[in-house]
């Protein structure tokens, strides 16, 4: 977004289903992202936030569900997100070592915006992502502190970027430059119209595997390059849905199964050390911290119209992580080890393509 | 297998690793495959067991482990398999109504087998997975008796048909006529060489989402067809993992988790009505059900070797999807229902994508 | 119930919340129990059919869910229930090597009350049951056939026998007579009324364990008995818990996990054998197999109203267990192998307690 | 331990098999435990530190499994604990609030002790546990910093205290001062001895629910207060397993699953805001950081044997509750809040007992 040039300007078109005026999550009536971006030297790492809505989320907490398909990783949160079936902070993404810090830094900032957590009512329950950037990044170091959590949160905005920003910073993909991508749908249910929309951290994945679209991407890109990709893949993805579909923490569940098959799209196939995560969100149903009543009115499509919303969801992850490479830019990062831009081999890939 | 002409024999290839001889799941040393065909009339059915090594399983288990992509079926066993870590039947296909009928014939054979169980030991846990192929077969008819699950496992080899044949006999697949697949690869590590195979049950899908290999093989069907397809997707789809890799409970699920990226890269989205289920087992692991020695020795794979098992397991689960498609044939089923083969649509296919 | 003597008629009262009008699942509105006993020489077995509501369950889905405490058990069905979240036939009972069968004569009984299965709709998913109650039933000889099955479903009512009766007729559980067992608890939420009742089928456990109320009576029964129990713990126990407690799937789930607290409060650690499924369901929540809307209005109650069920379920399945035993017969079944009453032992024990 | 008077030397006997010499978590050969106390006015937390063995844990990782109960819970870890089978660093336990600084803190441990971490190899996977001491403990203030982290690592020994220390320092159990409490069991296998050890941090229960050994003491301490426990259940329980017996990543998920026994029969019947997470391990099985061959020989009991393991669980998880309550001190925490101790009225309601 915001004057990027994403998959789509190359005449790239993932699926069939029509995409939401940004083509972004946050179509999702409500939903924000905020960045916070460090990028000097041997420092390529960041802070990005997602906001289910703009209220307190503490006391309104959103529907939600997770799913985990390679557990090599380090999330935070996700226990109590399967056992209550809330969101009750923003989604914090970041580096695999700074989940700690992150993770503080969340705390405080609900304890500020909440006076009665750990007084008079309960504790709070931070929702942290993270993949390893320690190729591109002195990961070592520590560099993610409370005041960067804060300004993403603060910083978040229905407009916002993709590539190389926030979390997405020193994030590799394909052994390309990875980072922050993202896509929606529009799905249209009797008479009304809803959306799903997707945001991936990617870090994950082989060079030669990558497919665009049903183009062997990887395979041409390695055909072009002086040196073979040797490494191990030891990267992993985010990946978040949010909708306002109404859905049951179930039905979230479901949705969140179908990430795999957009990511296995563009070719992974979900290496040892990739950890992948999903969490979804509805902003349909919320559930109050405060009993408001003894007995809650939710909404939940009927289990038949779940195909729509799974297609949605795979195209949205197959098109956030095209957008993640497209948008990222070239890398020189710790050490000298860097990452170039898919945008640097987008137009000899269409090129050979077109010659075939 | 057999002398039937397989997508490899299109020169299709899927993935890059080498397959076994055989490029079956036989190929795993021990297991074997047996089928019964119905296919009379509106009886459009069968049974296909699949054996992990030709001995007494009951006394000498293999470990095994089980996965859930989409829980809409009626698979028998998986809880069992779960908390204990083994299988001790043959594991047998059906339809999806005859699930009951196959599971008390398995356990008939098994008594007959062993005078042991329910008298002087415990019970026996009967392993038997479905596709519903109501759509060309009288599945309320309940034609699966006794004596099919008998010679279905009595028929075993290590060389099988595939295609239109024992539980593949009435099954749909992208609404073309779906069955039975295989493939296999090889797996260096170290000195020594491995097998990984697979079979499937294949029933799930809607016709313009086929890709084989890349080609967008189901909207070129489409285009070529009279009539648009639209029925719901009510499919589902058996994957069996057989290895003699070293693996634990843990490191087999790890592989069942990747059947889902082969299953992907043919086109389907898991869709809300196909249950998707995977089985694996390792012939290199056995339980004994009686205790010989208090602390067992097993073997496993340092984690590190993961990768190139799952590579194996996604390729051969993409690869044995098409050969159940371009092996299986042009089927008139219950009330003038039919599917037609892939194998009508292969040259057409092939020679739109040299065109272009 | 039906003028059985039970445990609260010994003046032992479990808990401290209000019981239902007959303590039992029937005081859940709509909910029945069936049973047909085989009680003839070595034939000890039986089957229990419990059905959420009186109306066509395949067309009036209940919200359900179901937990695996100890896996080594054989139920089918609990993946879909897991799945989608409801129940669409009646829940059967029965012995291990009977599920089979069982399942075979639930699928003919669905079908012949649906004509649209397997022909213009999708299959069905039949739930079934069992312990492994071969100590005392020729459970080789497969006793169990359709006409069985279907007489349970019939005989459904809301009075109903407990202790050696349907699919209890040949348990044993602590190494006594076990079998079915019932209790119900009412639970006020603001100024409603509601309903938890719970059904179980004993078959587990060491008869030093048990405990009745806190009292060891295990231990008792062990001082006056001749023998010593030195029998391995092979058995199982399924706990299915009923409803009108406005609730999801995902609360479902969490009051199914404290079905083990009031198991574990009668003396067992959940043994290596003994298979342990917990399989829950509300009535104030169904599902149409036909969608009549896109969206459906749901209920559920909040979240910090749970604790007096969770309360109430524990218990309930402790009284359950208790009554269970206390109802049974003693029983001499397969080759002379008996099991006694826990009634024969329960005034000494009395006895014993008031003396110390 | 270290001269404090545990539940034993008030006669209480948990279960039947012979605990270890220290009857402790640390009988488990390499198992050090060590503590960090903050107890100054209103902060009332710290630190405890379980290290699985003596050596470098990134580099020799011991086979493990976590089991979430209910998992209103912040615990950090257990993702990749279930999806690679192990534990890499020392496993800390502290405050809710404080999980993220206290992740913060054990990367940072785990940095200083491997250069390799972050630039030649992957990151590592922190294992942090948490109760919610609030009650008693400035919980917002943020006290537990990185020093407190890293002391309590390096004070780890074989003697360690039980009650009001550590972690445990502001935790409450059944409304009565809880904390740390652990005990131990000693199995024999054909020749071989080995142990299972529990550790806990104790912060759940209604007083009124709390048994010791089937003493109804809740009852009686409810009966002696002038006030009632009016209070919500909003604890929660950590409970940890350690053992020498040689297990599998599965087999260590069977065990896991027992602790509720134990927990159940101190009366807790798991409430809704009670996070009941349990973390197991075994040294008797590690896994090398680098591959060092491809093929690795590991060691399992036979699935047989799994039944007394599966009681010394139980009786160790409830004997370490009851060790927490009976060593904790009475301690006046945050705005006078306070709790009694279990000691205060021990003589009482033993004395009410023998007079029955």
């Amino acid at each position: 977004m915001k004057n990027q040039k994403r998959i789509r300007d190359y005449g790239i078109q993932i699926g069939s289903i029509e995409t939401g005026e940004k083509n972004a999550i946050t179509d999702v009536l409500g939903v924000k992202v905020g960045h916070v971006t460090l990028n000097e030297g041997n420092i390529k790492t960041g802070v990005t936030a997602v906001l289910p809505h703009g209220e307190n989320l503490f006391k309104e907490k959103v529907f939600a569900a997770s799913h985990v398909i390679n557990g090599f990783g380090k999330t935070i949160g996700t226990i109590q997100i399967e056992e209550l079936g809330n969101i009750e902070t923003p989604i914090i993404l970041t580096n695999t070592l700074s989940v700690g810090a992150s993770c503080d830094a969340l705390v405080k900032y609900m304890l500020d915006e909440n006076e009665d957590i750990g007084t008079t009512t309960g504790t709070v329950n931070p929702v942290v992502c993270e993949c390893n950037d320690g190729y591109l990044n002195d990961i070592r170091g520590g560099h993610i502190k409370k005041e960067h959590v804060f300004s993403a949160i603060e910083n978040a905005d229905i407009e916002f970027e993709e590539g190389s920003v926030g979390a997405g910073t020193g994030m590799s993909c394909y052994k390309l430059k990875g980072g922050i991508g993202t896509a929606s749908r529009k799905i249209q249910l009797g008479e009304d119209t809803y959306t799903v929309g997707t945001l991936v951290l990617t870090n994950m994945g082989h060079k030669k595997d990558l497919m665009i679209d049903r183009i062997p991407a990887g395979r041409i890109i390695e055909a072009l390059d002086e040196k073979k990709d040797l490494e191990e893949d030891k990267g992993s993805i985010i990946m978040l849905i949010g909708t306002d579909i109404p859905m049951s923490h179930r039905q979230l569940k479901r949705i969140s199964k179908r990430a795999i098959v957009g990511l296995s799209r563009t070719g992974s196939h979900i290496g040892n050390g990739s950890g992948e995560i999903v969490i979804s969100f509805t902003t349909a149903n919320r559930m109050s911290h405060y009993k408001k009543e003894e007995v809650m009115n939710i909404k939940m499509i009927h289990e038949n119209n779940m195909d729509l919303a799974f297609r949605a969801v795979a195209e949205c992850i197959e098109e956030s992580i095209l957008n993640s490479l497209i948008t990222a830019k070239y890398t020189i990062g710790r050490d000298n080890n860097h990452r170039r831009s898919l945008n640097e081999y987008m137009d000899m890939i269409l090129k050979e393509v077109q010659e075939k």
